[in-house]
């Protein structure tokens, strides 16, 4: 009897011993594959280059559309296809103009109009600057004192924290809702200090958010550069009553056609079980878009072409998705979760990237406690690619919408410390991208992706 | 009784809850002052911008001695002097030229003249060349084969290791011993593929070795860039004899008097046990030498700094030590260890950032197992800053020759995706430069110090 509990239990550990072997040569060729014969880097060299940049609506994101696919095309998965999505068309219009009529002097300063704001009149507009850190600062001023006014947020991104994506959280409400707030107490116009933690000549785009107040609120909304903030304020200090003066051009048109690029490798095992991997195709207009999120959208692609090229077939489906419009409306991540329902789809777990090209540091999990160990658990299988870092915390904003009864989500944490020096701004572009971190990333998707498919979710 | 030691162990596991704490409440200080309160960042703008190359033996290398210690004598550290060292002074000389004569074309190629290498007669040389992949194989063709060729080393660095200085560390050996070897073989020059994981347009320089060989033995040596090396083996598969012809006037002068710059806090408590951070001053002389090692001088200057802003006394003394001469010859460090021997001086500790201004991952530590085990042990209080490697291995060059009794060394062991992009090579300069991951390096290099400024070690 004893003599058989042995036998069992040296057959079970002898079990467990071969998965983490199998397990750990698996991640071994993944890694490989994606350091030596990666397409991520080149898909992104076209994507950057030859296309440019994707704001929804535009020529780029349907030539983004067509290339991506036709490249699907060539990896021989089960199946490659369009969604087809409506998406919001704003279009930025001339150069910006900005200055600070300074005694007879103008200071002119690197500005852009933030995304989805309305345009100034055409002769543009020009009134006395107020200064404020917040937008309880700017409510507290009431109605009275912000009329009127052109209202200049000015709270920089706090360098203390150790991630930047913290830094930005605790400071983008400036330029998303800075201007409704102004707008519901009568300010004619907003600038808001570009979310970079560095100071430097470039203004960074990203959305405003007017929310539900009246199309006679909706004030002209623009960023400028962190330089431009400092020497705004500066100038501000000696001359309070400089009147500053801007004029922007942008326009939002009805909305248009375009579309989520999907592809799938069908589950040998659970067809009907679903994976996804995905970024985001659209960009902003000012860089290529190449951390944001042209990346994520590479190395999605790269988890099924490493996969073909090891040879690992999928028991469940694994899906890449290529979703439309992240930046402004978040349309593609939506029709994709309406269609999912409609298709009575099941989802077991998606995974974004969308937080830059860097080096992978690891993944930030919504899921359950369950789900959350489970992952956890598997650390050590990251340590030798010094992937280490397991956390709760959000996932991705296209996956966001994605809520079947079981889904496990995952957004891969590359390392932080550069990403808002190029985030929405017109540096963002391939030469800014390492090959080898790129790869990386990629391979430490479809780690997890492997992982997950062997040995599935928590119920 | 049962009752005492029960109030002994609460008491005992109070002074540890509580030094926890302390440790913590530090580290956080720390990142705080290094983030918000750094000069690391304008000395190596300075440094980079200002100065610029500071190859041993040069004007810049001299102005860089200055300099820096005219900024330690800012800080109101306790001693600030030089330490003498005879240097080897190398000079490049005139551009290099170098071509393929390709039936009636001249392919040229982008190279620079290795370390330390002899200069080619005044005409050049012009020869036909063999390429090979390791010193193993040009030992096996033999000088019959090798006599009077240029001998073109081209084995790349390998992709598949995850950290970049794995892949040096098996490569170089082609830049360091390749003159060498193919000079006792009778070979006109030697031509080696840059140490680079990318492909690019920029030679890489670096030391090569030639050993005790004879001076007739000593042959030209340079890098061509990771392109060039492609393009040059591509084009000796379509002709295997057409003859390459290389021109560089690059010469050794007699040695000559430089300096390492030291600056200290005296210890509180031991003051006879010394802590040395360091980097080295000197660099090579096509970039500015940004990363390597300008970021390792500031950071470790910063070190100093940052204990001054938070108003750290160490027990220990403290010293920061900027050598001389790194890159070809290590003589500050051979020097440093002399002085430190004639003055019969107890070094406890020391760590080196000699791998680049990218942000931290962990430390190699060059020491035994109790102390080693001792540094790991920390590693949890490292873990809000995302640094979690903590490996046995090589602590730098510099501080190599240090053996005292009991030390125990370090080196900062930063991301190392990006580093031989620009290591030796024209575009190691200051843009390259991310604030924030300098600033990260520096605190967590402060950390190490603090904590075994506080907890000593093991004896």
């Amino acid at each position: 009897m004893r003599k058989s509990i042995l036998c069992v239990a040296l057959f079970l550990n002898g079990i467990v011993l071969f998965a983490q072997t199998k397990e750990e040569q698996t991640l071994k060729e993944i890694y490989k594959s994606s350091l030596t014969n990666a397409k991520c880097y080149p898909w992104l060299e076209h994507l950057s280059n030859k296309i440019g940049s994707r704001l929804s609506g535009t020529t780029g994101a349907e030539k983004a559309v067509l290339y991506t696919k036709a490249q699907l095309e060539t990896l021989g998965l089960d199946k490659v296809y369009l969604q087809e999505v409506m998406v919001p068309k704003w279009v930025r219009g001339e150069k910006e103009i900005a200055y600070l009529q300074f005694g007879n002097q103008k200071i002119s300063f690197p500005i852009c109009a933030l995304g989805g704001s309305v345009a100034t009149p055409k002769k543009g507009v020009q009134a006395t600057v107020i200064e404020v850190k917040s937008i309880e600062e700017l409510t507290a001023l009431g109605e009275e004192k912000v009329k009127g006014k052109i209202i200049f947020f000015n709270r920089p991104m706090n360098p203390e924290f150790i991630e930047t994506f913290k830094a930005y959280g605790s400071c983008v409400d400036q330029r998303s809702s800075g201007a409704r707030e102004a707008g519901k107490l009568g300010a004619l116009a907003v600038i808001v200090r570009s979310m970079n933690l560095r100071l430097d000549d470039l203004p960074h785009t990203g959305g405003t958010n007017y929310g539900e107040i009246s199309k006679e609120q909706r004030i002209p909304a623009a960023a400028i550069s962190t330089n431009g903030a400092e020497l705004l304020s500066k100038s501000l200090k000696e001359k309070p009553n400089a009147p500053f003066y801007l004029k922007q051009s942008c326009q939002t048109f009805d909305d248009v056609l375009s579309y989520n690029v999907v592809g799938e490798i069908t589950g040998s095992e659970h067809p009907d079980r679903i994976m996804v991997v995905g970024g985001h195709l659209d960009s902003w207009d000012l860089g290529d878009g190449s951390h944001d999120d042209g990346a994520g959208c590479v190395q999605s692609m790269e988890v099924l072409n490493i996969f073909k090229n090891i040879g690992y077939k999928p028991k469940n489906t694994l899906r890449v998705v290529l979703f439309m419009n992240e930046e402004n409306g978040v349309r593609g991540g939506k029709e994709y979760e309406d269609q999912s329902n409609k298709n009575k789809e099941n989802h077991i777990f998606a995974l974004e990237s969308d937080s830059g090209g860097f080096s992978p540091r690891g993944f930030s999990i919504d899921a359950d406690e369950a789900n959350f160990n489970k992952i956890s658990s598997w650390a050590t299988l990251f340590e030798p690619y010094l992937v280490h870092k397991f956390v709760k915390g959000h996932s991705g904003v296209d996956i966001g919408p994605l809520k079947s009864n079981h889904i496990v989500k995952a957004g891969l944490q590359p390392d932080s410390q550069r990403y808002f020096d190029y985030h929405h701004a017109a540096n963002d572009t391939f030469d800014a991208i390492n090959k080898r971190e790129l790869e990386l990333g990629a391979a430490t998707m479809a780690s997890l992706m492997y992982l997950i498919d062997q040995n599935g979710i928590v119920k």
